[in-house]
């Protein structure tokens, strides 16, 4: 049995508690609220406290809360050479306090309070100063997760960004997509099938096999229709460089 | 029984030829293809002709062939005062031969000929100049497909637009997501369950509630990070502009 302890009550906090609370191997101990009033739905047994100093020792404790405390939550840690870890993409690891053994626990996926997840299928990708303590990560990654990865933070780095690409823009393109037929009075239902194909199709071609469309024709007719059938100035400009870059990257 | 014919052996042909086969009330008579080695792998018993002349009168001709040829196939169907439609989201019905009935069929779908779909699930936009021809689209449209809408020229043009954002644009993103892994020697398996969610997301929450990350909170810290991390001009210059018009977005 391991026993681990979240820092928070954010999105990524709660579903690592409903994830631990499943898990066979992990004792939840403890989790740290600043915010007396935060809803811990499917927590039942764990004990939640407001005081960093009732904060008893555990194998692991999870930092789950914003980029910018993540270093002054851990320095309030109150113990030595325990082992801390933070659910950061884009913070180094080297940015938790200097008083206990530091580590990562990032979950690669976009958690929402509102919608559940299947986590198993969540992507964590972890990181240690030591092979025990990547040993003693793994093992309570693979307790909620079937997909674990080792990763160095430069990788999680190039990670986050490659996420920011997949997932935030792609999402944004998606609110583009609805906007242009709210413009034309077109239900956005009818763009959802192809949404999901979209996204299917990487299933069994790369993306560069999967690249379809005007701008890979290079079918400078049809790019030009688009244009002028564009009335918004951004949505233009975005249709501008994305066709751009579609077209130089079929010449490489 | 409603008599198609498909002029055409491309992709879209050859998911309406597959979709037709299995429709209890439509003959598929016979598909034209220009190409005599066109392989017509789920066609069983359909008659393949190479002579416009050969083709016999049915109740609906279905051009699936590039935008660029719909005008000059459609003046070779060998018939007047026929209904004969095209199968593209970016041509104008007009478009089509003044000889016969004018309409549209068009799947909003991204097809591949490696590629499996279920065509029950393909979006079909159809259109044509009377009652009584939309009515006998409809039937055929539904033969094969659930998800059967009247859209017009114009709201058909935005769909189009909207596609290549949601699709063309998506996937592309996705591409440069699957760089910066190669990048930094990450493997893109990572990020698969994260682009899965993205489009999975779409269907309880709307894009613009679903947005997520640093532009939308406008972290100006991160933000400059990934600029700072990203090597390649062409990802750097899509950053910023998708960053902004996600920042811009949110003050509206």
């Amino acid at each position: 049995m391991i026993s681990v302890s979240i820092i928070g009550s954010g999105n990524v906090a709660q579903h690592l508690i409903s994830a631990f609370e499943k898990a066979e191997n992990i004792e939840l101990v403890q989790v740290y609220s600043r915010n007396p009033t935060a809803n811990f739905p499917d927590s039942k047994s764990v004990a939640i406290t407001q005081n960093f100093n009732e904060l008893q020792p555990v194998d692991l404790f999870i930092i789950a809360v914003s980029d910018d405390v993540i270093t002054s939550v851990s320095d309030q840690i109150p113990f030595s050479n325990q082992l801390v870890v933070h659910t950061s993409g884009s913070v180094a690891m080297e940015s938790l306090s200097n008083s206990n053994r530091k580590g990562v626990f990032y979950p690669l996926q976009t958690l929402s309070k509102t919608k559940e997840i299947n986590f198993k299928e969540v992507p964590l990708c972890i990181e240690a100063e030591s092979n025990s303590d990547l040993e003693l990560l793994h093992e309570v990654a693979s307790a909620i997760s079937n997909n674990v990865f080792e990763i160095d933070s430069n990788q999680r780095k190039s990670l986050h960004v490659a996420a920011v690409f997949v997932n935030n823009f792609t999402n944004h393109l998606f609110q583009i997509g609805n906007e242009i037929c709210d413009e034309n009075r077109v239900s956005f239902e009818i763009l959802k099938p192809l949404i999901f194909e979209t996204a299917n199709k990487i299933n069994s071609l790369s993306p560069k096999e999967a690249q379809t469309g005007p701008a890979k024709r290079n079918d400078t007719i049809t790019i030009n229709k688009h244009l002028d059938f564009l009335s918004n100035p951004n949505h233009k400009e975005i249709y501008k460089i994305l066709t751009k870059s579609i077209i130089d990257n079929g010449k490489l």
